[in-house]
């Protein structure tokens, strides 16, 4: 509809289609208003009493909330497409997410952007879009492309492109590297997303005055508080892997602080963990459970969030708004009665026909030649060791003994592992290799090219030859995960979009991933920690304490490699 | 200072100004920490403890607030130049100032902008704009000029014009005139101000969804809230003329209304009120005497505005926030202790070195020729009346009895006296007549140039020989303001720039000023109301109820001409 209608339509109250009876939350005035609400096709024209239309739903006294934003996520880690985890979220209320292709760009560049891109333009799912800032990650390993501004400054003008995505290599952006900088002035004035776990004092201070003003990335409350304090708009992140958030949020109610610079995100959250404790409403949710007032928790989980990222139409039920909204049975257990696409539309579930996936983002494992040699790894007495948390991405460093073979070649035992990273999309031949505590494999590897962030070929294995056969199995398919026992490939999940993505149907997807984890459990694996998610970021250089790349075990602290 | 030297002072603590044991309020947690305040140059770059400086500065416990911020104000209607009046507000903890220089566009058009522009740029006032929207304010007057969105385009990439003006004709937007609606486009994405007093239900809906998204014009609690509900950002103004803002206050106190799309402004204000009040200082004060938390009030003097109008570098103490802030001893009376500028020093009043006038905006009073004649007003039994309130710039509409000579002339009598708008941009030899209640002048006449917003010449008096003077005394300065009293001209303000300000000493305005004062008191005009304020309003069809433009009487409720 044109501007002109609408001002029309809203002046005489002609709506296309009104929800009755509803319990309108105002996130201006932080009230709960017994109201209906008229749409003009997409737009919201008016919040009151006495309209009419051709579509009338009667929303039997629940609550109309804006639609819930996930201010920070990879759709690449739902490995799937963005038609097929629009239709895993939106049933939860979710009807926008800001997401950074950093998964699709670190394999396939600016033609992986693109694609996702393209791919997100017509659902009824609102996908906004921060532009990758860190490819690669670090300078501490290879992936399959690498962005310099020039790269990113075709995006500035699409429409979807917010800003600049999470700037995670923070030494490069401390110490003022030219190629970070030319990137940060590029988006100088539009929202840059932080990524600073841990970071504090003046190296966050100099951090801010790089550029970023968001962060996703903190494990407790001080850290909330610090960066708040510069500026900070805070994520606060439930996904699958990272999950410590109930003190935080008991801690802002006690202290009460103001959330209007505070909003909430996933990051990464696997589809069944989506599907079994929902979606930003979970967090919504957790937020009430601990004592937040549930309108503010509202707010949190849309309006903030959609004014952080200058989004002026949408977070809000007024006039002018768009029709994102969603309908809670309560504000409690933020359980879902409908959802209403950006359209302005009840939500259906239906799949976009036969979406076309651009050519370039297939065909992207080529591996160099490999053998059980490749993965012998010369080990001392004593080895700096990776040492998994239970349910955190953070891990530490341990220095163990190990076993050792006559040629004083590490072997499996005591629980230790054998992990290796190998560059994967330009078959240089790079391998990475170091020893994994807390996993427990016995007999077996699993292996994985979705390796954040750059994606190499991640394994781990207690016996070389499985963990040969593993990659072999991956290289096959195109990518994926796999477990491999014995030299037999127990179960295996093809990604043929990257190496990290699938355009098979979300059940198929979740139906291997069961398979992929009882195979994980059979070679020992501890359940505790989904052995997936832990294994592809094993590699990645920006969390703490101890990763491995492709170039070698690297100290994530004092951002150095080991030895 | 480029950006990656500001990096490196910031993680090296290298700073050129400290200001220690400063009480600091943090906008973002709503917290008062004592610290100290780092800056280097313009920026600051830490706040915590360990900094040293060449220039440090005790600020002995008080409290260091983000500089205050007047989210919308006419600098013309100082009638001081942009570096006058800087030196008027700065020492009240004014740093930046929004300005709508839709008086001097009234006059001069994209010259008269442009001139202001020029004059402001070098200020230790950081003075922002709003592009001047109604020029003239509607349809039903004459001014010196007219803006079209043509003419708008290229002020759209000057980095201190900030959006699109108040939106004074909202009969336009709502009915969807295409002049209207262009401009709208023009500036869509960007703030958009609103001036729409007393606009309610749909077609406050329309308002909003045409485009503007702040409204300065609330006169009482509910229409704070009615505007607030549809995404309005409520500008609370205390100037000369309009004050009705306790009840406000303490509603919004009492209903614990979230405060973060509410911020201050005082649109009109006199020198000599602003000297014996304050400025956003004053506003600040008033607001916590009716119970508003003092955190919350110091926000909305500056966190809140610079949010709204997109001034992300503004508004806060932080790591990467420029130097403005002020020094309050308290937070209760908001007594200015030291001003930092825009350039991060402590302001001291000193005045730009003879700031070149454009001379566009000379010589802009050219009247008609004028006799007694000119005055000579038909007049019925009956008459429609402009009725002035106490207090306020709002009037009422009465019918009243009126006094006639054997012509059927009005005569002056019963409290009623003449009113003439001239139209004196072109010499066209439009005059508007009407009756005004409330003024009482007697053997005498009080005339203006500054008649907003068109800016014509306004003439009260109780007879045509003084009216008439009165009109020539003005025409031979360049416009002003002027009283006479039985033929002789008692008192005169100049204002050779447009009709509407001066480049003389805010001294001599003042003490011509008092003249004028003196001098209507002495023709009777009761002091209740400021006459000069009060005349300049009578021509302006946007405020209710009744108003006389050089094309008649104008009832400003149902927008048409009254007869």
């Amino acid at each position: 509809m044109k501007l002109h209608e609408l001002i029309t339509a809203s002046l005489t109250g002609q709506a296309t289609l009104v929800i009755k009876n509803a319990n309108v939350v105002n996130v201006f005035t932080n009230e709960i208003i017994k109201a209906d609400v008229a749409l003009a096709e997409d737009t919201i024209i008016g919040v009151g009493e006495g309209y009419s239309a051709p579509v009338e739903i009667d929303a039997e006294g629940a609550y109309l909330c804006p639609g819930f934003i996930d201010a920070h996520v990879h759709i690449e880690s739902s490995m799937v497409i963005p038609d097929s985890f629009a239709r895993v979220i939106m049933p939860f209320g979710t009807t926008t997410i800001i997401a950074d292709p950093h998964e699709i760009a670190n394999v396939a560049g600016t033609a992986g952007i693109r694609a996702i891109y393209k791919l997100s333009d017509d659902l009824p799912l609102r996908v906004m879009f921060m532009m990758p800032s860190c490819v690669p990650a670090t300078p501490f390993e290879h992936s399959g492309a690498t962005l310099i501004a020039e790269d990113m400054a075709q995006f500035l003008r699409k429409s979807r492109m917010l800003g600049l995505g999470e700037v995670m290599d923070c030494g490069s952006a401390i110490n003022c590297s030219k190629d970070m900088l030319d990137k940060l002035r590029l988006f100088d004035g539009k929202p840059i997303d932080g990524h600073a776990p841990l970071l504090s004092g003046r190296a966050l201070n100099a951090y801010r005055i790089a550029g970023p003003s968001t962060d996703h990335e903190c494990s407790n409350f001080d850290e909330v508080l610090e960066k708040l304090r510069t500026g900070m708009k805070i994520l606060i992140r439930i996904g699958s892997a990272a999950n410590n958030m109930d003190e935080i949020f008991r801690e802002i109610v006690a202290r009460k602080l103001p959330t209007d610079n505070m909003m909430f995100c996933t990051d990464d959250k696997h589809i069944e963990n989506i599907q079994q404790e929902g979606h930003i409403n979970c967090i919504a949710r957790l937020a009430v459970k601990c004592g937040m007032d549930p309108i503010e928790a509202v707010k949190m989980a849309s309006y903030n969030a959609a004014r952080a990222y200058g989004l002026r139409n949408i977070g809000a039920i007024a006039p002018g708004y768009k029709g994102d909204m969603v309908l809670f049975k309560d504000l409690k257990d933020f359980e879902v009665k409908q959802v209403f696409t950006r359209f302005g539309k009840p939500y259906e579930d239906k799949p976009t026909p036969m979406p076309i996936i651009p050519p370039a983002v297939f065909n992207s494992v080529h591996l160099p030649p490999l053998s059980k040699e490749s993965f012998a790894l010369h080990a001392k007495e004593v080895m700096p060791v990776i040492s998994l948390i239970e349910g955190q991405l953070v891990n530490t460093r341990k220095d163990l003994p190990v076993l050792r073979d006559e040629n004083g070649l590490f072997i499996s035992g005591n629980g230790l592992n054998k992990l290796a990273v190998v560059e994967r999309h330009h078959a240089t031949g790079n391998i990475g290799l170091g020893i994994l505590d807390g996993f427990g494999i016995k007999n077996g590897a699993i292996a994985s090219t979705v390796g954040h962030d750059s994606h190499n070929l991640v394994i781990a294995g207690d016996n070389d030859d499985d963990m040969l056969i593993a990659a072999e199995a991956l290289e096959s398919c195109g990518g994926g995960f796999c477990v491999v026992s014995r030299g037999i490939v127990l179960a295996r999940l093809p990604l043929p979009i990257g190496g990290i993505m699938t355009d098979a149907p979300v059940e198929d997807v979740l139906e291997l991933q069961r398979a992929l984890l009882d195979a994980a459990k059979y070679i020992g694996i501890s359940a505790s920690n989904d052995p997936l998610v832990t294994l592809s970021f094993l590699a990645l250089p920006v969390i703490p304490s101890i990763r491995l790349t492709d170039r070698g075990l690297f100290d994530s602290i004092n951002f150095q490699f080991i030895e």
